[in-house]
Parts: C-alpha cells; sequence; structure tokens
C-alpha cells in the first residue's frame, strides 16, 4: 500500500530533499537513465534525478515522430536552459514501420508502445550500461493499473530485459506518493517554467491518435499542421482541452474550380473539470468560422472541417 | 435554341392551356407515362400531364428504398388528395442489389441511374405500352447538358429501348422554356400544395449521398433516421438546406459505461442564395445541443455528432 502525500500535505523543500537523497543513495557511483516526453510528470522526475545526479543522468527525448510541430526541440532547449542535457534520439522511421497498415486504434497504442520500449528505449537503457531507471508514475497511473484501466507491466520485461539480466537493474518512481496537483507543486518548486504545467493535455500515442486510420507519416504531417492551427488559435481560450482529427473519409470539395475528394478535419474544444465529463466549448461563430478558415488555406488536401457538438458521454474526449 | 418564357413574361393560364393542348395533340389516343419523384419538376409535369390526358396518363413512383421516411405514401397521398392516381412500384431490392460492394461516389450516382432508367422504368414503360414520355426537363438542366455539368443522355438508349424499337417513341417536355421560378408559378397555378414549393432540396441519388461508403439498407436506415430529425429540428430555420450524413470512419465513445467504436453523424445547414455560395447557419449553440442529443438518443449507434463549419467553396453542399 502506498501512502499518498496530498498537495495540501506536501512540504516541497522536504520533499524534494528527501527524493534526490534517495535517488543519490540507490544510485551511488553508477548511472541512471530516463525518458522525457516534456509532460508534466516526466519533465518533474528529470529535474529531481538531474538535481540528485548531475551527469550521472543520461536523460533522452525519443523522436517518434508523432509529436506536435517542433517538439524535439523545444524540450530540449527547455532543459538545456536549464542546465539539463537532453539526448534527442531519431526514431521516427520504426515507429512508422510499426504503424505501416495498422488501423485499429488499441493496435495503433500497442505498436506505439512495443516500439517504445522494447526496441528504442529498451536498446537505448542496455547500451547504457544505467542500472537504475527513473519513472514519472504517479498515484493515478497506480489507481487505474489496479482498477484495470492500465494494464500491469514489468517495465523490464517490457523492455526486453530478462529476469536473468534483470537482477542488477533497479526503477525509481520518486512520484510515486503524489497526484497530479502535488506534482505540479514540485515542479514549481524546482523551477520549471510555467510552459510545461500551461500545456494542454495531449494523448500518450501523440498525434497517431489524432488520425483516424493509418498513420502514415504523411497523414502525421496533415494532423500536425492542423494541431499547430487549432492551438495557435484557440490557444487564449479557457478550454479544457482542444484538438485536430483527421479523418479517413473524403468529402467532396470544390479546388481551383473543380471538384476533388478531399479530406477532412475535425475540431473538438472542450469544457471539463476533470475529463470525465466534457461539453463542446460554445465558441463564437467567428472563431469557428476562422478555424476552418486558416485549416483550410493552410493545411493541403483538407476541403472540410467540422466541429464536434457531441458531449462526453457518449463521446470520448479522443476520437481514437 | 431553346426560347427561354422567364417567370416575369409568364402567363400561367396561357402556358398552361396551351401546354395542356400540346400533350393531348401529341398523345391522341394513346397513353402517356411518367416517373413522379415528389419534387417541384416532375410534380408540374404530373399535374399537366393529368390535366391533359386523365386516365391515359400512367404517373409511377418508383421506391428505390433511399428516400426520406414515408416518401413514398406522402406523395401518393398528397396526389391522390388532387385525384391523380400514382402507381407505388417497390424497388428496393434491385437497388440496393445494384449499390452493394459500391463506394465511391460517382459510382453509386452511376449505378441509381443505369438502376432507374435501364432497370426500373425502362422495363414499366415497355410493359406499358405507352409510346409518350413525358419528362420534367426544365431550361437550367439543358444548359447544365451543353456546359458539360451534366451528361447528354438520349433516354431511350438510357431505358434500354434501341432505336429501331424507338421509332414511334416520342418524349415530351412541357417545361423546358422555364427555370425553377417559372415552374413553381406553374405548379401554384396548377393547385399544387405549398409543401411540394415548400420543402428544402434532396439530392438525386437521395440518402445514398448522404453515407459515405457503401449505402447498405442498415446504413441507409441510419442517415434516414438521423434526416428525419435533422429536418424536424431545423424546419422553423430559414435555412437554404440542412442534411444529416451518416460517415464511415468510426470513433471512440462511451455506451452504458463501455468503449464503443461507433458511428459518426455529420450535419450540415446553409445559407445560400442560389447553392454557388453558401456559409454555415450560425444556428444557436442551444440548437446545436439538441440536435446532438438528439441524433444521438434516437439513431442507434452514432456516438458522435460534428457540424460543418466550412464555406462553399471549398466545400460543396453534400458531403459525397
Amino acid at each position: 500500500m502506498i501512502k499518498e502525500i496530498t498537495a495540501g500535505q506536501l512540504d516541497t523543500g522536504q520533499f524534494i530533499a528527501g527524493k534526490v537523497e534517495e535517488i543519490r543513495a540507490a544510485v551511488g557511483s553508477g548511472t541512471a537513465i530516463n525518458a522525457l516526453s516534456g509532460g508534466v510528470d516526466s519533465s518533474v522526475v528529470t529535474m529531481l534525478g538531474h538535481r540528485a545526479l548531475g551527469k550521472s543522468l543520461r536523460t533522452t527525448f525519443i523522436e517518434n515522430g508523432l509529436m506536435r510541430e517542433g517538439e524535439a526541440q523545444r524540450v530540449a532547449g527547455l532543459f538545456g536552459r536549464l542546465g539539463v542535457p537532453v539526448e534527442v534520439v531519431d526514431a521516427r522511421e520504426e515507429f512508422f514501420a510499426a504503424l505501416r497498415g495498422v488501423t485499429d486504434p488499441e493496435e495503433k497504442r500497442e505498436a506505439i508502445t512495443q516500439t517504445f520500449y522494447k526496441k528504442v528505449f529498451g536498446r537505448i537503457v542496455k547500451a547504457s550500461g544505467a542500472k537504475h531507471l527513473l519513472q514519472g508514475t504517479i498515484l493515478t497511473d497506480v489507481d487505474e493499473t489496479v482498477a484495470g484501466i492500465k494494464r500491469q507491466h514489468n517495465v523490464f520485461e517490457q523492455l526486453g530485459i530478462n529476469p536473468q539480466e534483470a537482477f542488477g537493474y533497479a526503477i525509481l518512481e520518486p512520484l510515486i506518493q503524489l497526484r497530479k496537483d502535488g506534482v505540479r507543486k514540485v515542479g514549481k518548486a524546482l523551477g520549471l517554467p510555467s510552459e510545461i504545467f500551461e500545456r494542454i493535455p495531449f494523448p500518450g500515442p501523440a498525434l497517431a491518435a489524432r488520425v483516424i486510420g493509418e498513420a502514415t507519416p504523411e497523414r502525421i504531417e496533415t494532423a500536425r499542421q492542423a494541431t499547430t492551427i487549432v492551438e495557435r488559435i484557440l490557444g487564449a481560450t479557457s478550454a479544457f482541452q482542444y484538438m485536430a482529427i483527421l479523418h479517413q473519409d473524403r468529402v467532396t470539395g470544390m479546388v481551383g474550380g473543380r471538384r476533388e475528394f478531399g479530406q477532412q478535419v475535425e475540431i473538438r474544444c472542450w469544457d471539463s473539470l476533470d475529463a470525465r465529463e466534457a461539453r463542446p466549448t460554445r465558441l463564437p461563430f467567428d472563431v469557428l468560422d476562422s478555424l476552418a478558415r486558416e485549416v483550410i488555406s493552410g493545411v493541403p488536401g483538407v476541403v472540410s472541417v467540422t466541429y464536434s457538438i457531441t458531449t462526453k458521454p457518449p463521446s470520448t474526449i479522443e476520437a481514437v
């Protein structure tokens, strides 16, 4: 049973000092490794690990080709300015190879997870010689695993490290007693900039969850361009989350006076407290009009834009 | 060169008397046949033909399975009350057989046209012994054929009647000098009820144009149910046209607490003068909310509803 530390109870100074001590004690003169995604949890773990280990921590950012425009540069740059070196690993080809021909949403997620752990990060961990792995698991992840929402995994098995080899490997989860609000408090105390906390949530499978059907490099690029536009235009709203989804269905459009069977982008923008229930934000029609116009002029091949008007439930936040 | 009669020039009493005389003179003691769709043009032709020929006109309504809820009963009932007998021919199986496996929009249109002319109506014409065919061609149809928008057709060839047999057959097009506004004036003068004129336009391929992908009986039924709801809720607006489109893409939804890969319906509602340019009607969000709620509760299998926010161009009025 893990003992929760609520955000109210949390003394960030004491918490950070304690975790830094624990990490140092565990790793000793060895090295540790972690994967940074740019999300809140992995960013806070990176800062804690860096404070504890300095150059004995290897932080990698795996470029899977499925992220927002300029994401690798943004995250590496941000941590670079904080004095934390981040190694960007270009694994785009491996991810797209794993996604080739996969159209089922669950199979897409599985392909991304497998490629991440078994192939790319597993290889990096083994090659690094690091025996300590820092992970940003939080208490909510544990709850969801227990409740059966997320599957329980043996991380080393996922990494393709067999039980014999795994002897001597250790996983460190310094955030496991916290929930999201506690993690944010720790992150702020560690000096992480506000942009880490203010970004709207982005799904694990990244843009692969934002295309219906196969996630080819071309289709991901289309979804990425639409995402950039939607996030720019809706960045000023107080909405809980917003997104652009590339559909697989083709619809008729007129391009240069000719009929063209083109692509459709669906925009979703949600009002919600905790993502359990949500309703479409009542955006002014002038904003909806700008969204449609800019997506159509800025994203080649798109002839139609829709706005989701369904509540959750029965919709979900993401489309696939 | 066909001499246009503008709505302004049109003397409906004189026009009707002249056309009745022409039809009587052409058909003589023979019989004529026509296909009634319930649209303005074919309705006006039916009334003119009935006035000219009485029982020597056979009017058929071909039930293709692709029309609005209760359409055959509505049209036959309406003309029955005007004293015009309409024979409803159930050809649903033939149309669905022709549409099986067809997903390309142009091929769907072609399958419907071929089934209508070559198979169903051709067979009825040949069996009827009628040598005169009344058609609701208007001047705009001729213009579009000349401009290459519609293909030119030899109607008898389309009906599968070969040139030798076609000797003796004649096609009568009493509305060919008029445009839509003139046709409406004539229709009102002939005593057609306002519901014939007030219905929003419906595409030729009917609900087959309102499903993306294959038009199976089940998918057409889904589109039909959504259409009924959308036309009921938006019937009070002054919009130019509105519609429900069933997508082929599946999106994730929550039904009874479980994840379900369900269907999506797109709603379009257009402000337009003449369909050449159009913009989405700025419906109040309360109305959008009702649309989504009622489609989801009234149409099994639908978990997501969107509203088109694109202008025409680059969108078109219909999706396929």
